[in-house]
């Protein structure tokens, strides 16, 4: 694969949305990346090129069998003007990851994080400013081979499209109501749980759906095989306060390795709080609920970063978390993390990178 | 709804392959069907035009979480060029069903299948003519909604394309040698399992791909809670017969409801041969194998309508059935089915529709 990245500018601008009206992905910048695969000539002619249509067969696979894998990250404005990326590494790593576990061939990370940097300096405007806002990063691939046979596509479209977005919490962090799964199941272990892949999120709409008209927010997803044990919350990873202990569920194969996840691993072992990364069943949790242990709940991911949990409704009853407020553990990892991401808090762990 | 069909026929004609050059799903007609869906609107726009492609932004959801349905059946021409399709209405049936579970609206049934004869009719010249060919006939649903949200789509586009496909077998009815799958799961209850969606056959890729690399041509999916109950095989159902019984898995829910497995299960009672429906172990398969009483073993699917089993490879140990060869039932089974598909056999059940 050649590294070198055919640019072309649009001659067009797009008009950008104002700060106080942004959603999450739906408006998009000037440009975007793509780049090519073929069996016989590898990835090939990655280009900066107008964000424009993509248009393909009837008959490509990505209309049909789902082989499609994604990621998802932001970059950041800081107050003097500096643009970030977070861990834009660990990003790439697992679209390998997801790509092995997809049949779809592998990617030269390090040239990706390069591409990625060089699109986001040319659509650097589109960064928003306002507290809380960023760029969302969605780099993805589709397979573009126009046969109906059930097998790896030959050929692949990579993609890296930008979305300036609004703040997740439009009027400051607060607690979301959860209803616990019992009937659906997100994934298994020796499916593709562990990989960013379009069915997983496919399976969840009807989840989602049913719990919504209930009145909950998001589901948690408990194990496929005994429904019992916790594995995540919507498309977040999830953790636990339990009588000064926070507790997370393994990376067990079925469970997405969230970055957001890591990096709060990270900064609870830096600040010296007890941690454990153990299989966790609902009935343990519900059990430290009742004897008033359960001190905290909070999902992680890139979109919210963390999203506190006021409430779960699990076997027919509500259990009250922290008297439904945001905890005081929850918050200042909130306001640690979007600190680093902003450029607000020092860097200790080196995970910003900054787009020239 | 309208129910009036506009068609705009297309100006210019492909060249139709060769009988003897058709391979699978490669090759498409000169028309198809489309339809588009919005919230506001519902089911609107049925139109038979030009075969054409798909343009859609990036950000369209079909690109990123899978929400996607499909079918798969045929179209057959008989010795005195009637056209015939094989229970379209099961086939449509089972496509709102997993409409269901993707959270995609449903469509009146009645109405797909009058919309698929029409364009089966104004494309019956590619209906090929040789024995064991056939037009492959694929309706899909994607959803087109421009967001990244993840959430149903609020638009869909429904369409039908149509291939002419050649025999499956082009040496005659040959028996293939499975993998029994050890690591890799296809579905699991509260999953996808029975929806025909994309994100099944994409976590499917992978196993296959190894089995294929160990000299096998399909895996045999066990259940993924405790991996010993047989599920499907490839994407086929599976049928075994044990000391002079047939028995088939049950559908649990995630498994495929086969139109083939249903049609079978159909054709054994009117026979009279003894057929059971039930979970059925791989041990259980194995033991009966042992004691010399696994006589035969098949899957079932639109595409090969019977392809029978000659070896299973199970804890490092090849088991032969029936000598390698093509099982007696086996073979009338693929006899009786494809006979009234072709109108060779008498109807007795009712199942096929004439195009006219």
């Amino acid at each position: 694969m050649t590294n070198k990245i055919n640019i072309t500018l649009s001659t067009t601008k797009k008009e950008k949305p104002a700060s106080n009206q942004l959603e999450f992905g739906r408006v998009f910048t000037d440009h975007m990346f793509v780049m090519d695969y073929s069996s016989s000539k590898g990835w090939y002619d990655p280009r900066i090129v107008p964000y424009e249509p993509i248009t393909l067969s009837p008959s490509s696979m990505v209309f049909h069998y789902g082989q499609t894998v994604f990621e998802g990250l932001k970059a950041y404005r800081t107050k003097d003007d500096k643009v970030l990326l977070f861990r834009p590494d660990k990003n790439f790593q697992r679209l390998n990851l997801s790509n092995d576990r997809l049949c779809i061939p592998q990617i030269d990370e390090e040239f990706l994080i390069d591409a990625l940097k060089q699109l986001v300096s040319i659509d650097k405007d589109w960064i928003p400013t306002a507290e809380g806002t960023s760029l969302y990063i969605r780099p993805f691939i589709i397979p573009t081979e126009y046969y109906l046979g059930v097998a790896p596509s030959k050929f692949y479209r990579f993609m890296i499209i930008l979305s300036p977005v609004g703040s997740y919490y439009k009027e400051g962090i607060h607690p979301v109501k959860i209803f616990v799964e019992n009937q659906y199941i997100r994934a298994v272990e020796g499916g593709t749980g562990k990989a960013k892949t379009g069915g997983n999120y496919a399976s969840s709409l009807k989840a989602q759906d049913e719990a919504e008209k209930r009145g909950y927010s998001q589901v948690l997803w408990l194990d496929g095989v005994e429904k019992k044990y916790i594995e995540e919350v919507g498309s977040m990873n999830i953790f636990f306060k339990i009588n000064g202990e926070i507790v997370t569920p393994s990376l067990n194969g079925s469970i997405l390795e969230g970055v957001t996840r890591n990096s709060i691993l990270q900064i609870l072992n830096h600040w010296g709080v007890p941690v454990s990364e153990r299989r966790l069943s609902m009935e343990e949790v519900y059990q430290a609920y009742k004897d008033g242990l359960l001190e905290e709940a909070f999902g992680s991911g890139t979109a919210a970063v963390i999203s506190p949990i006021g409430e779960f409704f699990y076997k027919e009853e509500k259990m009250l978390i922290n008297n439904g407020e945001t905890g005081e553990l929850s918050k200042k990892l909130y306001d640690t993390l979007t600190g680093i991401q902003t450029g607000v808090y020092e860097d200790v762990f080196n995970w910003v990178v900054e787009v020239k």
